[in-house]
């Protein structure tokens, strides 16, 4: 993995992350030091996958509150909110987003309470040190250095959160490789790859995992049209790998398994339900409802990041509608007549009937996922 | 249907056709007086849609005899001959492509046969006649003669053809109404409408005619990649048409159907086995399956001239594999990474299993299929 992609990192006091939306054809790299230009990036797609949004998320927080000139604590702490808040009106279903902010939240809120903020918290100030100009110039010392901790506070956590999302893709690709088989045909769809996460993916780990352990394996690449993150990047990430694969049309994947041509179905996920229901990129019920029609097992490899626990079926996760143009353009090409209507859901939600197993950085997850689950979530 | 869509048709000693390719950007006619073009434009998709690839080799071998410049009957056969193999090399799949040319095929048979014909028949020249120059100027008159009677024979039976499809999709409309009830959300896949047809259409023809009838419809509208004759075609039929509908990309139909949103599935065929498994364009395989998984009835509208009654099985029929490029790139942008391996079928096969009904100019085929399009092929 001496070429492995770096989706989203920290680095020199900024974030840096690849511009998907410029894949295959360009491979950019974006320097970024204002939050806000990280939100849009997660907006514009420039950025996505769910745990590559959860750790862009992580890292962006900790980047707008590196920047915040908030000259106190309550400041920061007002800074900090309207940080978390650009950032959660980013997309709607990708759980890790939540999570990721929920995280740098608790991360904020435990270093409040830590000894090295506290010394600098905005008491009133002693009345001895305040009527000369060193005491004011100590307690603005003071509160530098806890604003200070504060920050680096959540610097350490973002950063922790994406080397862990590499550890925890690793983790879900050794326990998914266990189901590949030597000379499987394995279908995806969308990108569950490096791109989609910190690096390595989750999907494309289990795939990655089964390459690097020998096994002679194949894989089918659904396009994923609207925006084609499996023409333009899983192809390019198992073209860079040396993978043998193979690109289709979102519509040929039924014509592929009733020849035999596919043994396996690998993908990610962007929510899952309590009860096992999962939401993934559009079209992805599709394929578990063809799978299940021609007795092909159908797999989700997703960190427990993914999970949500407080959604108890797939109803309640919330479908993002997109931008009509992606459905009648293509790569900025008008495709269709003016006056036609579109549909442009970007998930749907595949019953956890159709689900044949999870893969996460715990292990597999079997049916009865109503009992198993909940179990795993909660251990 | 003053503002109708005319695909192909003969004008003027040429054969006229809207070049598909550009549309719904640019709406452009062809005129074309050479055979080999007519040809051309079938392989590269100018014209496409089954119906209409018959009708265009149809008025495409009459163009090519008419302007032979064949000096005798021998002659003529033989570039006959010529013309209709090109035709024939065309595409694979579509089985009116390959009934149109047995119709022109026993046309030229039975004219050769006709005494206008016989006349000018090359018998051994009357050595009385043929002493003279006027004895040759009568032979080369009855000759010419001739020829011309059976180049008109060609050009009447191919304008025939043109104009019983469009009569064809007429009956099938009106056969097919009576399946769709008011309020009805109609999914289709790829173009069965008038360009894929002399006019008219056979899916779209029974949607026409449910709309013409006052029903309250709207269809859902795959785009079907690669080639986008969802997008491009259909949408465009039906933004002209003023019938409500959207576009979707090919995998969102699934999601569609199991929201409930969709209550009937129509789509048209390019070869019917005689058990009624039935070749059509790549993806409709899919959408049968999600359309039996759902319980949403799945109509297959076409004319007797696509049943294939020497096929027993849909495994008989070829299937056409076309260009890479035509998923690698979409209208000349290229998505995807070099080195990416594509597949690339233009068509797969439906079991008959999957679909509820036939829709023929002689009304409704029910199942079971192996009893029912025999009968209605025999009768």
């Amino acid at each position: 993995m001496t070429n492995s992609i770096r989706t989203v990192y920290w680095e020199n006091d900024a974030v840096v992350f690849i511009d998907q939306r410029l894949l295959p054809g360009v491979e950019t790299y974006v320097i970024s030091r204002d939050y806000r230009q990280v939100a849009a990036a997660i907006k514009d797609l420039s950025i996505r996958g769910a745990p590559a949004i959860g750790v862009a998320a992580a890292l962006g927080i900790a980047l707008g509150a590196h920047y915040s000139q908030a000259p106190s604590l309550t400041a920061l702490k007002a800074d900090f909110e309207v940080i978390c808040t650009t950032f959660s009106q980013t997309r709607p279903t990708a759980r890790n987003l939540f999570w990721a902010i929920e995280g740098m939240k608790k991360c904020f809120q435990e270093a409040c309470a830590a000894p090295q903020a506290q010394q600098g918290m905005e008491i009133p100030p002693n009345p001895l040190l305040t009527k000369g100009g060193w005491g004011n110039l100590h307690i603005n010392s003071y509160r530098g250095q806890a604003l200070n901790f504060l920050k680096q506070s959540l610097i350490t956590e973002a950063c922790r959160i994406c080397g862990e999302d590499i550890a925890i893709n690793r983790k879900i690709g050794a326990y998914g490789e266990i189901l590949i088989a030597d000379g499987d045909n394995i279908l995806t769809h969308c990108n569950a790859g490096a791109l989609a996460t910190a690096g390595y993916g989750t999907a494309l780990g289990v795939v990655r995992a089964a390459w690097e352990a020998g096994k002679r394996i194949h894989v089918y690449v659904d396009e994923t049209r609207p925006v084609l993150q499996g023409a333009r990047l899983t192809a390019w990430e198992l073209v860079r790998e040396g993978i043998p694969a193979t690109l289709i049309t979102d519509n040929m994947s039924g014509f592929l398994m009733k020849q035999g041509k596919v043994q396996k179905i690998i993908v990610g996920a962007d929510r899952i339900a309590a009860n096992g229901d999962a939401a993934n990129k559009i079209g992805t019920y599709s394929v578990a409802v063809l799978a299940k029609a021609h007795k092909i097992p159908f797999y989700v490899a997703a960190p427990l990041s993914t999970f949500d626990g407080a959604i108890k079926t797939g109803k309640d996760i919330p479908i993002e509608e997109r931008d009509p143009a992606e459905v009648t353009c293509c790569q900025g090409v008008v495709l269709a007549p003016q006056g036609i209507g579109v549909y442009n859901p970007a998930f749907d939600v595949t019953p956890h009937s159709y689900i044949s197993a999870f893969v996460t950085e715990k292990g597999l997850i079997h049916p009865p996922f109503r009992k198993t689950v909940p179990a795993v979530l909660g251990s």
